[in-house]
Formats: C-alpha cells, structure tokens, sequence
C-alpha cells in the first residue's frame, strides 16, 4: 500500500513583495521563481524526492525520506539564497490528495500565506519510516511527428494543456492522484496504488475527450525519485515493445 | 496597430537527449529546464523581451526590438552554458497568432525537432523598426483569501489552471491571442489592439464558465516590458479603485 | 589616451550576515558568492564592462559605458534576487589605480562598509562619453605540458598564484595598473597607456622573479569587453607566431 | 590522526573550448567558472565536503565520506548541465599534500589535461571508512576598520593577496598543509594534525613577514564541514575572548 509523504511549499507574503515598492520587473520575477524552483529541484531531489513547480508561489512536493531536519536544512538555504523565505507543512496520506489536504491544513493554520508575521512555518508529521509512493509518467505518442513539426507551437502547447487538463482532472476525480506538466509533452500522476485497468481506461478517456493519445510508465519505490525512475524505465519499454501501459520494474517482460 | 515580433525557441533533439544513454532523473530535467528558462528570461528580458516557459522545450518569446544578432548572442550563451543548444525562428504579425504561425513554419522547414542534424538554425524577419505590443495582465481577485487560505493546495491549483485554460481558449478563438500562466495567480496574454469591451467581455465568459473572476491591467509600448510594465501599473489601479479593466498608462485616471 | 571608469562592488554589512545567527555553512557562503558574482559578471557584461571577483564581499569593475541608471539596475537586481544588497561606488581616472582610489573614497564617504544603516549606496561620476581602456590579457607559456600534467596540482597553483603576485606587484607600482587572475593560468591587467617595452619588461620581471614564461597580447577599446576581445585575438597571434607580446588589432600581421 | 580525502576536479580539455572557434567573451567564461564552482560546492558540500576554487579549471576538494559513487553522480551532474565535462582523482593521505599529489599522479596517468580524447576519467581509492579531517579557519583582525574603510579597495585586496600568499608557503613548507582564500579576510588552511603552538608560530610568521593580523579556529572532525564548522565556532570565540587561537568543540572554555 501506499503511505505518499507530500509537502507543501509557499512562499512567504509573495503577493506583496511582487509590487513593493512598485510593481516589479516581470522578467525578473519569472528569473526567480524559476531559479528558485531549479534550486528546489535539487535540494529536494538529492533526497530522492520530487518537487513540481505547480503555481510557483506554492508548490507540491513528495517527500518520502525526508525527516524534518531535511526540511529545515532546505528552508534555511532558501533564506540564505534569496530575497524571499518559504513555509513548509509536510503531511502523510494513503492517497496523495489527503496528503496534500493535510499538508495545507497544516500551513494555514498557522495563518494567511499573505500575513508579514507568518514565515518560515515548519510544521507536520513525516513518516517514521516506511511508505511508499506509485509514479505514473504519461507521455503522448508521437508528439514530434504529429504536433511539433506540424502544427503551430502555440496550437500544440494548447492540445498539450488540453490534455493535461483532462487528465489532471480525471486522475483526481476518479482516484484522489494529483497530476503535474512537466515539460515537453509528459504528465506525472502521483497516484495511491492503482493497477493496470485503471491506468487504460484513463488513458482512453484521455483519447475519447481530448483526441490525445497517450503512453504510460508506472513505478512503485520508497522514494519519488526511486518510483519516477522505474516508471521512467518502464515508459521506455512502451516506446520498445509498442504498449500503452508498462508497471513496474519489468521482469517478467525481460524474463520472456 | 500592434505589430508583434514572436520568436519560437526549441531546444534541439531534446527528447532523444532526455533518455540517452538512459532515462536522466527527473530532478536533473527539471533544474536544467528551468535554469534555461531563467537564463532566457535574463537574456531577452535585457533587451525588454518577454519569455514564457510554455512547454520547456519550446518556449514563445515577444521579441520587438531584437533584431537577428541579439538572437544570435543569445543562442552563442545557450551553447556555452548548457549541455544543450537552442534553435530560434523569428517572425512578426499584426496579431500575435499569425506571428507564432510563421515563426513556427520558418523553423519547420529547416527540419524536424529531433532531427539530430537540424541544430542552432536561426531564421526569420525581424522588424526593421516600430511595431507595438499590447500586453494584457490578469490576476484573480482575492486568491489567497478566498483560495490560497482555505482550499488544498492542489484543488487552488485545479481551479487556477481551469480558469487559465479557460481564458486562453477564449483569447484565442475569439482575438487571435497568446495566454500564458505565469505563476501565482496570473496570466499574461499577448493580444492585438482590443479595446476594454472586449477585455470586459473576457472576464465575464470566464466568470461564467470557470467561475474565477478576474481583474485586468492592460499595456501597450514598443517592447514586452514597457507594455507589461503599463499593464502592471493598471492593475494596481484595478485594486485601488476596486476596477476591473484599466488601459494605459493611467493619466486621465490620476488627472481625475 | 586612456580614461578608466572602474566601480567599486561592495556587500553591505556582509560579515555580520555571515555569522548570524550562527556561522553559516561554508559551502554555503561559498555558492552564495559565486552566484552573485556570475550574475554581476553576466549583468555588467552585458553593457560590456568586466568584473573581478577579487576579494568576493569586494570587487571591482571596469564600466567604461555604464551611467548611472544602468548601475541602479544592477543593485535593483541583486536586491530582487538576493538575500544581500550590494553599495557602488564609480570613478574614472587617467590611471586604472586613480579611478579606484576614488571610487573607493567615494563609498567611504557614505559609512562604513560594516554599517547596517549604510545600504545601497550608488555615488560617483561615470564618463560622460568617450573613455577608453587598455587591457593586457598575460597567459603562462605551455602551462599543460610544464606544469598541469607534471606537477602536483597544488603545486601547481602555488606557481600560478606566484607568477600572479610577482605580476600583480610589479604592474601596481610601475604602471599604477590593476592585475586580477581569472582562472586557469590567466591573469588580465587594466592599465593605462602602457607601450610594448613596458610589457616586454614585465614579462622579464616576472620571469626572472618567480621563474614563470608569460605571453601577453593587448588590445584598446571604447569598453573592456572590446579591448578584452582584441587582447584575446592578440594573444592568439602569440601562439601562432611564437611572439612574446602582440598589441592591438593585428591588421599589419594579418596584412603581411 | 587525520587521514585527509582529496579530489582533484579537472575541467577536460578546457584550453581549447575557451578559444574554439574563436575566443570566447571574458565575461562568458567567467560566468560559467563561477557556476560551476557554486554547483561544484553545493554538490559536494551535501556530503559536508569542501571545494576550492583554486585555478578554477582545476578545483581542490576535499571529500571525507564520499564514495566513488557519490563522486560519479557529481561527474554526472556536471555532465548534464554544463557544456564542458570533469574529471576526477580521489586519494587519501596522512598530510593533506600527500594527498593532492596521489590524486594528481592518478589523474596525470590517465593522460594529459588537453588532450581531447582523456575526459570523465574517475580513479582513485576513496577511504573504506573513518579518516578526519583538520580544517584551520584564518581572518584578518579588524579588516573592516583597518583596510576596508581605510585604504583603497585594490591596495587592501593587494595586502589581504600578500598576507594570504605568506600564509600558504608557510603552511605547505612547514605543515604539508594545502591553504586557499575564500574571499573576504578569510583563508582555510587544510592541515594534518597541528597543534597550538603550530597555529601561533603561523600567525606570527604572516605578522612579520606581511604585517597582517589574523587569528585562527581550529576544528577537527570526519568530513570537512563538521570540522569547519567547528572552526567557525572556534573563531567566533577567538572574537569573544580577544584570543588569537581557540581550538577545538571548546566546551572547557564554555565551561569555565
Ligand atoms: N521533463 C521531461 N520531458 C521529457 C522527457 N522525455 C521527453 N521529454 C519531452 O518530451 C518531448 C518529446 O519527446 P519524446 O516524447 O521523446 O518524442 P515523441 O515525438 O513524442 O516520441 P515518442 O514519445 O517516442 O512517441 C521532448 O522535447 C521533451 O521536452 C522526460 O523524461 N522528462
Ligand atoms: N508572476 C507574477 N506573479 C504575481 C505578480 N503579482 C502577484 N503575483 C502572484 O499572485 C499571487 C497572489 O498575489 P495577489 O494577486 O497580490 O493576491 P490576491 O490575494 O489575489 O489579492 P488581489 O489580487 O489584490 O485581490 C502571489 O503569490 C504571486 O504568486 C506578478 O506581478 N507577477
Ligand atoms: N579565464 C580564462 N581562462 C583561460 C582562457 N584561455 C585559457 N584559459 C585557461 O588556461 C588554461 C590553460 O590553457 P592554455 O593557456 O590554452 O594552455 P597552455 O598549455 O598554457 O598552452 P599555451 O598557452 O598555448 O602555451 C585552461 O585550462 C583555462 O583554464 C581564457 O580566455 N580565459
Ligand atoms: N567566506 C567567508 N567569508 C567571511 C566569513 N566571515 C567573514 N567573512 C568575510 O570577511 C569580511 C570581513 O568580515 P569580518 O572578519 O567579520 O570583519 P572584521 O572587520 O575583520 O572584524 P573581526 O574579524 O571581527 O576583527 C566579510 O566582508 C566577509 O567577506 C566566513 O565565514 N566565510
Ligand atoms: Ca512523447
Ligand atoms: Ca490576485
Ligand atoms: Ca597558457
Ligand atoms: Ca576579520
């Protein structure tokens, strides 16, 4: 079963210091918030976990790993890097959206996101030990042939968003996952365990109300970068063998 | 009359690159895309250009001012600071569509996305001279109390993003215009000259349709950042006058 | 005749920051520097000047191009993206040595550089046109084969770092120039109007002083980045003809 | 007893890249030095190693407690976000100089630094387990008031150069000692065991030799960061007590 350790970070009274004292420079907010999000990446990542930039100014993480120590060794380098400072609410869940539920009740509880006096929150219950998290890596078919080189940019990345959206909104409707665009034309879904069934007939929605079709890695580990990575393994064997959905590590598929 | 210089940036044979030898972490991806996002975002933002992040992997830039050896310097800093190169199509229009149009045609006849040979082409007309840019800025009113402070994390995002999508199906069909979330809870949409009706009538169908509501700040000038930056000092007039469209840069409103 | 136009880059109050609450990490601070400088680097290069890391809380530029508003900009943006801001002092000079004397003088004036209320400082008098500048880029001769792949790679740095002092010294108070190493085994001089006997002596000295073969080649320019370039171009004619010291644009060379 | 662990990081081949096609811009190639430094410290500062800029083509690390698999992630790293590669020569020894010169001998088997076809090299032989490290933290008494505020910002940088250049031939003639300064007032010597009376004969060598004051925190511990740490702790009391060498976790003198 899965136990998804998930984390939220905000940044602290954001909304204020974009404008102060007059608004700023919109190429150097987006300079920040991407460096930020890089430099999340890889703090977060060299713990095995995964961060999505989701809105920026909050983002979801999946933490499995990582004690609250870690957490505040990564709140502390943020200060000592940037103008801004971040609060982290860290929770648990069977599914990835109670987790996510959790994780922000805990945040707002200490106050607004935009109260001056409420910084550098720390709060939440990581695991003990244990858990475990299931990654999907969707990925469309023959985004290159069909889309890149043939359309407009701006009408693929449409087709792209649409289908993100669809997925997005089915993964969590249908089964409490939370899905993230990572570039390019790729999706992951952080999912509670969910078999093979459930991943075609997401797919085939996806098809059916958006006319994108998709393939799909999935991967079980004790971290995020663990399951990501034999998801990742796992998309690659689609691409191979021609199949739409590929779970787990694989041996039986090489073992054949 | 807005004439609107886009420039599409690829980054070449990336999908290849992404699993060559194997599959790459995904932490590794993220930093590196969004570090060259940041880096764009510096280097076009010196010459008042915007970047959006779009895909990662193709990028949409408004570009009036730089001319083809500005785009030049910037794809000789790509190649000597990534492991990875760009190529750029440059073309300009009345609306922001048809620009991103030929843009994306200029670099499709030069070859595939993944066409390992098909590497740095730099192609296009930039304007001679003049040319304007209409920047629209939307924000939601009041995200963090009514969202931020008291929805998950992951359901504000699923609500900002089907208000996004939302806008920019809108903006599209109905004026030919490019909308790009650019963090919090903001959209920027390049657009043509379109007047406060049709701004009013934008707020309004997404109102109706995705239920968010949204202020706008409206810009015009000869590059990104001088349109953006008008459009930003109308938005702060949206929230000191409780309005929903400002345009301009305002002087009648502070005359008054 | 040259006219320097150097800026003083000084951290406010940045050895307190370094120990509160607590001594921070070291290789924390040590990232934290080296960004700033990389960004300086890439901010001021971007109109053309140089920067020297030098002693990193202070460093000097040579910003020959750069008035004022463009100065503010850069401390706007280490502002907006850094947990430290930065005071700027300007001064030009016949002499690279005059221009920072009272570059340096001019920042002194406003406090000092450990005084919490003394932040941001921008002061002095840019070049209102014109200005030119004289840079020697010196390189050890065969440093690979002498030195890198024979010696213990400490060694080896205690040579380079010898030859730099020697030059260093010998350029200051012979010919009131600034000399910075900038990696590897080069060390760029900023000097005054200085002829190639001048440069023929140095070489000697530091031969005869420290036992280290240097080659130089030296260019002018309205800004350092142009003189930088033609020194470079210079210093690649020392390779190919196997000359000691080359100045300016080689066109005689080249025309022979 | 200290059993130093020491990387050598070589830039491959970096000569030519800066020339190739043509010489690339000064303030390109120091950005991506200054990068890749900070990159290179926060890679391995996550493993409370240390890295010294030193030539910065070639870095001097030091790397109690990691692995040679830890070392080829960095390598790695490197790989996928720069466009120059590393390699690397780990050794351990008695005397830190013991160990530079293995892991440069070990590197300098594998072929010459330029050579073209001699990249990503990785050997050596990490320590199986223990080792500890001695890290001495040097600084300038009253740099702010005596040169900083004082002097001007060249003639200060050429005093701190000169005091820190004494320092470094004394440490490595006397101690086999491997010393770099890291901006500021500041230089790490990485020593074997010394003790007291070691550290005030070094003291008063620079005193006499360069005129410059410094004191000295001494720490002792199995990865360069916990003994730099402790360093750190230690100077803050030489600064508390007017003492100019504290040695150790200093829990006698707390508890005095
Ligand atoms: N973030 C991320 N993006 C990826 C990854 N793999 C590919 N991409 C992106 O996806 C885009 C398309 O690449 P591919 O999926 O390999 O190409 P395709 O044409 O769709 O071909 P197939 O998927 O093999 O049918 C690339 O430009 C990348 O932006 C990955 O692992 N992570
Ligand atoms: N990229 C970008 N994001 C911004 C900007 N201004 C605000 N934001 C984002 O928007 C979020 C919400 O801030 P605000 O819009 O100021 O707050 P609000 O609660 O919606 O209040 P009102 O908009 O004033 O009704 C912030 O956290 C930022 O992420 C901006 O200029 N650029
Ligand atoms: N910062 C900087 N460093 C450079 C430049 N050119 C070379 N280097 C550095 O100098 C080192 C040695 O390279 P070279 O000077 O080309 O090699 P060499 O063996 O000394 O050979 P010759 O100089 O040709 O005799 C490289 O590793 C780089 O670190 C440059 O333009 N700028
Ligand atoms: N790299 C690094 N630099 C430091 C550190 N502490 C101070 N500095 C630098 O040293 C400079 C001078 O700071 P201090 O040493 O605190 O000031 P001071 O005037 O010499 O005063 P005392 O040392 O207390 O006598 C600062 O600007 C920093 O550049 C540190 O831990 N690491
Ligand atoms: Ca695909
Ligand atoms: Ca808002
Ligand atoms: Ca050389
Ligand atoms: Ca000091």
């Amino acid at each position: 079963m899965t136990e998804t350790q998930v984390t939220l970070i905000q940044i602290d009274n954001y909304g204020p210091w974009t404008v102060a004292p007059e608004p700023k420079r919109e190429a150097d907010l987006q300079m920040l918030q991407s460096r930020l999000y890089a430099d999340l990446s890889q703090l977060v990542g060299h713990h095995d976990g995964y961060v999505f930039s989701t809105r920026y100014d909050n983002m979801i993480a999946v933490t499995n790993g990582l004690d609250l120590a870690e957490h505040r060794r990564i709140q502390d380098a943020v200060r000592n890097r940037y103008p801004v400072t971040v609060s982290l609410g860290v929770a648990t869940g069977a599914s990835p959206r109670d987790a996510i539920g959790e994780a922000t009740a805990t945040l707002q509880a200490a106050g607004s996101a935009q109260d001056g006096e409420r910084t550098e929150i720390l709060r939440g219950d990581p695991l003990r030990e244990g858990g475990a998290v299931q990654i999907a890596h969707f990925d469309v078919n023959d985004a290159t042939g069909r889309y890149t080189d043939e359309l407009d940019a701006f009408e693929v990345f449409r087709r792209i968003d649409r289908g993100y959206t669809t997925l997005l909104e089915y993964m969590y409707d249908s089964h409490d996952s939370l899905s993230f665009f990572i570039g390019g034309d790729n999706v992951i879904s952080v999912t509670a365990d969910l078999d093979r069934p459930a991943f075609e007939e997401a797919i085939d929605h996806v098809a059916e109300t958006a006319g994108i079709d998709l393939k799909v890695g999935v991967g079980r580990g004790r971290t995020a970068g663990d399951a990501g990575m034999v998801a990742k393994e796992a998309l690659e064997r689609c691409r191979e063998h021609g199949t739409r959905v590929e779970i787990g590590a694989g041996e039986r598929t090489e073992g054949t």
